[in-house]
């Protein structure tokens, strides 16, 4: 069901020097399925992250928070599927910090030098036994090619392993950066039950690490929806082995640095759209533009009130130009002084509304036409200024009722 | 598929003195169903509103702001379904004002004694003739007894009228309220595509019945919410006839103004209460009581989080308790202090969770039972201060995005 989204090509997924993977099948919630994955990562490496805005953060979140405020020297990152280990009180933290410690004894590392990842359903126990079990399964099959086997170890309700992978000049070297993501329903702005990981093998330095990986999902992670929840487990993190042989970026004023960001971003969109495309139900792929916003976050607003609104949602499933809910949803944005006199719409190139109202010239026929796409951009002018954002969404359809009515079954 | 919902007994509902109704089939939108009303109202009578804060008003709530600014003497209100005149610029406003002026020439006053009601598809053009023929039609059948018909009259994806009555002690005076609305979608904080219109005979001073309808809608149509969108028309208005033989009240120190307020609010929730039993593609009638909160506006945002949230809306149609999707909404809720460790969860009467977490004593079976019933109540504590609120809401079914889907066609 999955909107143009395909399984990777493994020969189009490049290794990063720096980075192995190993993947078990430990059974935590359901059999014959790849349910943890452990990433060894070299000496030197720098990792930053990002993390859900939840206050009922996952214990696992907790501990990357708390390790991550100790060190970026990570040498490992250790992820299941199938119980997310939130809302678990301190018997959740403790589960967690023994995950650690497990990997730690593994690869002989200290147990804050370890991220702890965790997916699914909340307020469960981790099955500590097994899971222990499969984190030493998953690190007896340690491999540079195994990204795939990675984004398939972390799925949940995905129906599509998430992998995208470039190799890019930054200067005068060739970089190379890839990732992998996980996460289909409770896609929001800050994230959701989402998790992403992008490695590259030039170095970053810790000086600016934490900086690039919020830039990095600014302008991806954080500008997707499917439900706008935003989940209890929700992580970002961004890995740089500095393998490569070109000197490591150190400051944003480094000349290659815009070059480096781009491919970060690059990837980044590729894997948070990815999840869009992969939303719990799709059947559309919607970008939304705001332009002629008093500022962006003004522009956000306006496109996440248009992102959210389950009426605009049924009407992309339905293929129904029922356009004016859009208008609805722009009004029910926020914006007290907004003019809506000043509003115009367009549906890809067509003109549906001006003035605040439907354009003369617009015709049922064309917003049909462009309704019955599986991608689909809707495009609103404020008339207030110059600022503008772009968010990803998906329509709301039987199956996102289906899937999230049946989640635990 | 409405929630314990039925149609109103027309014995039951008793006619306020200074109120006559009449209804006609004007073929608006679709043939054989009314969609027209029209009410005509005492000399003498005060009337007051509460409109939507969607930036997008439609028409005839820019015309009703207009006319509620220059007079409360009210004499007519004129209410369409299936075409909601919003998003339609200029000529949506003379299409509102001439409808009103047609009333007024009926009922020989001004036009901006008449408020003009609109509800249905958005960002077409009314079919003026055949409006204002219906309106004439109308006119011709009024009486004091076609409450329920007025109810019929304004439905749009309702299944069942909503109409409410009841007569009580005011004072030593008995008092008649009486009352209609509709809306099943878009049904939102703000009021939605939501229409209620409720009378009493007692006289209302024009120094609070401004203040009045405020108080009775933050009880009541601004406690409830299907889908989070607020619409472009929503409207509840208050008129208070002045035909009883009571004096009228002028003041909130009146020692009667209590009873009276009671009486509005009681008559008021039940109607916004229908509107969410009758949800679109409701099974489930939800009601989220949060307290420990520090404030009122906290105690809403949490509220407001655990009823928009789509995932904690599917769980209740599939009558699953995956209660942990509840807690993530709380921490969804953007309250930046809130100390998780600090909430508890109760369903009905069975505690779920404690100290942030899955409380010890909590079973599943106890929460399948809550889970498998109609009506159920969400009680969340904050642990943060003394705090309450309630909203009530319905749960996410196949059926709302078929409606939805299918709504225009």
């Amino acid at each position: 069901m999955a909107v143009n989204l395909f399984a990777p090509d493994p020969s189009r997924i490049h290794p990063v020097p720096g980075v192995v993977l190993g993947t078990a099948e430990a059974n935590i919630r359901k059999p014959d399925r790849k349910d943890v994955l452990v990433v060894q990562l070299a000496l030197g490496t720098h990792v930053a992250g990002v993390f859900t805005s939840n206050r009922f953060a996952a214990a696992p979140v907790q501990v990357c928070r708390e390790h991550l405020s100790k060190t970026n020297d990570i040498r490992a990152i250790v992820v299941n599927t199938g119980i997310a280990n939130a809302g678990t009180g301190k018997q959740g933290l403790l589960d967690a910090q023994e995950t650690c410690e497990k990997v730690a004894e593994i690869f002989n590392c200290s147990a804050t030098q370890v991220l702890p990842f965790s997916t699914g359903v909340i307020m469960e126990p981790l099955p500590m036994r097994r899971l222990l079990h499969g984190v030493e399964e998953a690190s007896n099959s340690l491999s540079r090619n195994n990204w795939v086997q990675a984004a398939q170890a972390i799925m949940t309700t995905d129906t599509v392993p998430k992998c995208f992978s470039k190799i890019f000049s930054v200067g005068s070297s060739m970089v190379t950066v890839t990732g992998i993501s996980k996460g289909s329903g409770m896609i929001e702005p800050h994230m959701a039950t989402m998790l992403g990981f992008i490695a590259t093998d030039i170095g970053i330095g810790t000086s600016i690490i934490g900086d690039v990986v919020k830039m990095v999902a600014d302008a991806s992670y954080n500008r997707i929806t499917v439900d706008g929840d935003t989940s209890t487990n929700d992580s970002f993190v961004l890995i740089a082995t500095g393998r490569n042989e070109a000197d490591p970026i150190e400051s944003m004023d480094d000349p290659r640095f815009d070059e480096l960001l781009d491919g970060l971003i690059e990837i980044a969109q590729k894997l948070s759209q990815a999840m869009v495309r992969d939303g719990e139900g799709a059947t559309k792929f919607i970008t939304i533009n705001v332009e002629g916003a008093k500022n962006e976050a003004e522009a956000l607003k306006v496109a996440y009130s248009i992102a959210h609104s389950p009426l605009v949602k049924t009407a992309f499933f339905a293929s129904d130009p029922n356009l004016g809910r859009i208008l609805a949803a722009v009004g029910n944005a926020g914006i007290a002084d907004l003019d809506y006199t000043k509003v115009s719409l367009w549906l890809d190139d067509v003109l549906v509304a001006k003035n605040g109202g439907r354009a003369p010239e617009y015709l049922e026929e064309q917003g049909q036409r462009v309704m019955s796409q599986a991608e689909i951009t809707v495009k609103v002018n404020l008339g207030r200024g110059d600022a503008g954002e772009t968010v990803w969404t998906t329509d709301l359809s039987h199956d996102y009722v289906s899937i999230n009515a049946d989640y635990r079954s």
